[in-house]
């Protein structure tokens, strides 16, 4: 009987290995030959998945935007306060424990690759959007701004971006307590100044 | 008679062609054979600066850091009110022209590869004292924080951080006079909550 093979499973395989070869040594080392090698795979095998180097980068980099939408998404469906909710879904843009600091890693990997490669779409306005959405929610719930709300928005998004570029840079600086607290510090300050 | 070289210039122009390769087509594609080609030198006379990639690297981060620096300590002479010197000093820090969006671009493709090497410092420790000096300075001129200083410092730190990596994916999106608007109210924000 031919051995069955779980085609979603390998790819995500692979791109998991491309993901622990870009943090350890870098995308300039993530090739094709240094995957396979270490997914246990033949390149032959690696190429049936992804026959350019290209689409590999890409795949490996929308597995992390899957898997921060999913926990994005089980915030959503919590039951808390408004604040609460902010709060906690703001967190989940801030690297806080090992999965998401690797995610991180990647993701400012691909942030400078993309920068000078074409058709390389890493989605900013995405990311963008989810950090805004906050503000839209707050407004909904009631929540007065008074300072202009795009640069408040535009001010949010800098903050949280900074919060995971600094934790990207110095992965054991600020613990999650500590990312919770300036995180709330933030959105109290940016909601009471009316 | 011999031609005569001046040494330094020519490092300085192999540092920012070094900076233009890195911006244009990433650091992948910044070898010494680009970069002699580029310069019109001969990979001879390059290695007679310098011996190894690693160094030149260097030598041209080095490079951005000293003239962000210039830029500091010309603010620092300025005679201006606290809160306007503050203002003007953390602006310092975001690219708001030509000159200093390459210099990101660069500093941000080094933080990448710096990541992955040892022995390569990129001195964010140097970048997050001058990002903090601001608030030793508005303390120093009587202004008060209520917040824990610490992570005052932390979220000011993460907030500048935020709009440099936000004005490098987008360099068009916000002007220099909306990121002057941003850190205005940032700061104003921070010290009024007393």
């Amino acid at each position: 009987m031919p051995k069955i093979v779980d085609h979603e499973k390998r790819k995500q395989i692979i791109a998991e290995t491309t993901w622990k070869l870009i943090s350890k040594y870098g995308i300039q080392h993530a090739t094709s030959r240094n995957i396979a090698k270490e997914a246990g795979l033949s390149q032959g095998a690696l190429r049936h998945y992804f026959s350019k180097q290209e689409g590999l980068y890409v795949f490996a980099l929308n597995l992390v935007k899957e898997r921060f939408i999913s926990r994005l998404e089980r915030v959503n469906e919590k039951v808390l306060a408004p604040i609460e909710k902010a709060v906690a879904y703001l967190l989940e843009f801030v690297p806080t424990n090992e999965e998401t600091r690797l995610e991180m890693e990647v993701w400012f990997a691909f942030v400078a690759y993309g920068k000078t490669q074409e058709d390389f779409d890493l989605d900013h306005v995405g990311l963008e959007k989810g950090v805004k959405d906050v503000i839209v929610f707050l407004r909904k719930e009631g929540y007065v701004l008074n300072h202009d709300p795009t640069l408040e928005e535009e001010s949010l998004y800098a903050f949280i971006n900074g919060m995971a570029l600094n934790l990207y840079l110095e992965p054991s600086k600020i613990n999650r307590d500590q990312s919770k607290k300036m995180i709330t510090h933030y959105v109290q300050r940016m909601i009471q100044a009316n």
